[in-house]
């Protein structure tokens, strides 16, 4: 498998976690956003979108974080990371949605303007708030969760780990969210997690 | 199955579309998003999100409208909904992704804040150049392929459709995505498809 991954990308990130926690050989092709080698006629090929990660495995292609996720756990995985029965699945499915939505366009745009200077949607404050009502999701289901789907680890911990230990870096602190603070200590635990 | 749903909503029309297409028996709840009827301590206790669509069935409670479709294809429609091989359906969670990103956050928040005149995320120029760099990759998928994934209608043409139909309401013309308009009378033309 050949996997197109930026190092400053968090959704980039979310793949390389899965990679690892399953062990999965790959070969890493690095584009250099800084040189918008993401956004070049032959990556646009690649991933029409010009966004990282994108997968190529067995002459197939397939792009977006979520996507490369599913595809990872389905074919290299067993059920526990991405199982098929409709409740598993839309349950695990619950929190790529948010991982998409509030997570990467609110607290990674947000980080994007503070980081990078760059706004795609929104100001600083608007990718906040839309960040915070997520991670109050997040929360109040971990209060009593030691996971966010299924009672285990899923794909959903990767999706939600990298835009979500991130939010500092948008200036939402994460001390008033001491059961994530107490799951992001659970997911670096998991055998094969790895840091960004 | 109980379905909480939302006239306005676009994310609410997705799921009524695959509950038409599948004739899967139903019980509509209708908030009054005038009311805020979907940000009440009552609903937020089904979704923690404070969105439509949700569904509940055989007591089990899923949020999230990509969620909803997912649950409803596999457990009420057959494997051409929703197929669960690796690479089926990775390529429809594809699509999935950029009905939650580009299209929701893009083009249905430009078209909330000329419609409601309520702003979430940006100003109108942004939510329309996001929304349509997911346009150029439909339209540009679409020049060769009759659907969206698979060769086939599958959960991706409900979640796609709701927010590049009201793409004008966001003052997004679609006469320059000429494959997209041809796709979307395709889908009006499926056995079952709703109109909003």
């Amino acid at each position: 498998m050949k996997v197109y991954l930026a190092k400053v990308s968090g959704n980039a990130y979310k793949l390389r976690i899965l990679l690892s926690l399953l062990k999965v050989p790959h070969e890493v092709v690095w584009l250099d956003f800084a040189n918008k080698e993401h956004k070049s006629a032959a990556y646009l090929k690649i991933n029409p979108r010009g966004e990282v990660p994108a997968l190529e495995d067995h002459g197939h292609m397939i792009w977006d974080s979520a996507a490369c996720l599913v595809y990872v756990a389905r074919q290299y995985g067993s059920e526990q990371w991405l199982p098929t029965d409709p409740l598993g699945l839309a349950e695990v499915m619950q929190w790529l949605a948010l991982s998409a939505t509030e997570l990467q366009c609110g607290l990674q745009y947000a980080r994007r303007l503070l980081v990078l200077g760059r706004r795609t949607l929104g100001t600083l404050e608007e990718g906040q708030n839309f960040g915070r009502l997520a991670l109050d999701v997040v929360e109040t289901h971990l209060k009593t969760h030691e996971w966010l789907a299924l009672g285990r680890p899923t794909i959903a911990e990767p999706a939600c780990f990298p835009y979500i230990e991130t939010a500092p870096e948008s200036q939402v602190a994460l001390e008033s969210y001491p059961a994530i603070i107490q799951w992001m200590q659970r997911c670096r635990q998991l055998p094969g997690w790895i840091d960004r």
